[in-house]
């Protein structure tokens, strides 16, 4: 619960420690930081813990282009308490327990308003390196150089400062490691599931990359009620791992034997006269290796295809496979990953004819500011399992070992405590 | 209503007239031909009327490939009546007024029986040119080869035998000419608008091609309340057309002004880092133009993005351009258009993460049994407007103008008489 009385820091700059990105993929380097005291519509946070995230190791190995910005603080997944909040800000007080998030909620626009989707449009410029509202920085480094900020959180920071729009207030009843799951990976997998795809009882699940995200989906999807939930994962362990959280079948593409198109086509539920048709086009522009991995065992494990596939890594080979490996008349693939090779995914129309869907969705289609409470009060309920995604934890100082995990195919989530 | 006295050709092998395609993208021969007796499970239709499809004749043209069958009669949207029914047939009988319909629908298996999608999968084998459950022909040429069937109807005969899965009794108080429209292109539109897309009261509609399928759908969105709804079509004429199904706002792509693609990137709302990431890489790989065409002036015209996209022609470069045009957050395209160049749908992995949706569907995701006959009611009832849709008539005999009149583009749907 927040309390009326003022922090001591409130309305000054605090000096503290953060772990700064200075150069792409060099380890970040924790030093003294000056973080501003929070404007109109802002909150201070102290950061109690944050976790690692694959975005923040995408963008921190990103060496050119428009949103690779140096020196940065990274990271976007964590919990807090407010230590001050600027002006106007009513929502949140000092003390409270509150998750910041990178999915802006401002419950007043258009989008929010609507019972569909979760995007935010309340800001009509993003700034991609600095605050929401108006683009400066609230980071200064030892030598009065602004820090860029990462996703509006900044997380890697013993204090942030983070909009209005990215916060949301929890109960204090939650530990405070399974609410930094919240904050991102576990609510997007879950999401996905329960928001964006609306799985039903008995359905059948299929669920390209076993990280964090993907075992989310399939945390979500055991929610939901689905009867099997295969994992597609290139590294074995992942089916034990899986087997926590709900994954009922594996499926490792190395070990599948690749089909010619001829055999895949003639395998097919043959619905309408362009099946052939297309394989032989498909044939023709040299398309064929395109469709034969994992969807013609996936196909056969799920009687035609799964009712919903998602693909959890950003590959856009991928999510075809995913795509092709979803079921006629109503099957439903949902993009998580973020595909950063600027790659297309490519659909087969006739495939789209049959009934499928391809849908995409950022933080899994969940409205920050509603639903990440409501999963943690289904944590507390022991509904939403979130023990299992926590691998490793390390302290502040250690946090460089997070990225080292991350880069082995190591953690799922690695929870970094600020004051251990 | 069905008589429970036999026809007096029950049983026996029909001679009648029927339009029979000989070679591709000939005219159809009018020849004296064979129709046998229903087998089990089959129903005999005398023809009252039928009309013609893109479709018919896109197959009639079509030279080459597995599903280029000749001697072949096309047709596949019609109404008639029951001559005669095979063994074990229960829910026709002669006398009754039918309309036949290529989407196949058993009621039965785990496709007919889910309340997801119209497919069914009651047939394990697809045959191209015959009956849909042996995969003979019921037709016989004057020298007693066997003429190949079309999607399962083949209505340009005065009799026809179909397979009960792909017949449905209707009331003998709608005009036939209106109940042949519901046979396949206007059920396919108004049917993507109200059973794939469930367009909300209000929405934002736009509708690329203003065939009868495309004006279908406009007359969908009408019904279900949408507030714009936008037509693009390369034809002005299709502007005053369209208005009498609800089209409120016209495009003509040939007067959009192409821009480039930064400028494109630049008036997007912006809501991620990705961007201008992806327009670099788009650039890069030079595809720059396929993002530039209405998509723009459909979303200024639409605040962001049509709720709502159809693609009613089959080209895979509209498809990718419907998409663009839709919203991001929760836009949804469906394609109903059947691509018949061997192409693939290009879409941006990053628009979909934005919470887009692409979905597709044949029949407008009707199941005809079920809702042909609902389709008609709304029809007596006057909400539903069928009349605009028959531009022309001709009799049997002249069924070649119908060709030509489409081929011309001057007709939507041509209503071919075989008593007249």
């Amino acid at each position: 619960m927040g309390s009326n009385c003022p922090s001591e820091t409130a309305g000054k700059p605090i000096k503290c420690k953060a772990a700064v990105g200075r150069k792409p993929g060099e380890p970040l380097v924790i030093e003294e930081i000056e973080v501003d005291f929070p404007k109109a519509w802002e909150v201070r946070i102290k950061i109690l813990c944050t976790s690692l995230c694959h975005t923040d190791f995408t963008f921190w190995k990103m060496t050119s282009g428009p949103v690779s910005l140096f020196p940065r603080i990274f990271g976007h997944e964590a919990v807090g308490a407010v230590e001050s909040v600027g002006e106007h800000v009513k929502e949140v007080s000092q003390g409270d327990l509150v998750v910041p998030f990178f999915q802006r909620n401002c419950e007043e626009c258009r989008d929010c308003k609507s019972n569909k989707g979760n995007a935010c449009s309340i800001f009509p410029i993003q700034f991609y390196g600095g605050m929401p509202r108006d683009g400066t920085s609230r980071f200064r480094g030892s030598s009065g150089e602004a820090l860029h900020h990462f996703l509006s959180v900044s997380s890697f920071s013993e204090y942030t400062v983070v909009d209005v729009t990215h916060v949301v207030k929890i109960t204090q009843e939650v530990p405070v490691d399974k609410a930094c799951l919240l904050s991102c990976g576990v609510t997007t997998g879950v999401g996905a599931c329960w928001k964006v795809s609306q799985v039903e009882e008995g359905s059948t699940v299929a669920i390209f990359g076993l990280g964090a995200v993907g075992l989310a989906v399939a945390e979500g999807a055991r929610l939901c009620g689905a009867s099997k939930i295969i994992g597609v994962d290139l590294n074995p362990d992942k089916f034990e791992i899986g087997k926590m959280f709900g994954v009922t079948d594996f499926v490792n593409p190395a070990s599948c034997v690749e089909k010619s198109v001829c055999e895949v086509c003639l395998s097919l539920p043959p619905r309408f006269l362009f099946h052939f048709l297309f394989s032989f086009s498909l044939s023709f522009f040299g398309l064929c290796r395109l469709l034969v991995f994992n969807d013609q065992v996936i196909r056969e494990m799920t009687d035609g295809g799964a009712d919903y596939c998602f693909e959890c890594i950003g590959l856009a080979s991928l999510m075809q496979e995913a795509f092709n490996s979803s079921r006629p008349a109503w099957g439903k693939t949902v993009i998580l990953g973020v595909e950063m090779q600027g790659l297309q995914l490519l659909v087969n129309p006739y495939e789209l004819l049959e009934g499928r869907t391809v849908a995409g969705s950022l933080f899994g289609g969940a409205k920050a500011k509603s639903d990440i409470p409501m999963l943690a009060q289904k944590y507390l309920n022991r509904e939403l399992c979130l023990d299992g995604f926590i691998s490793h934890e390390v302290c502040f100082e250690d946090i460089n070992k997070a990225f080292d995990l991350l880069h082995q195919g190591k953690s799922l989530r690695c929870i970094i405590w600020m004051d251990k």
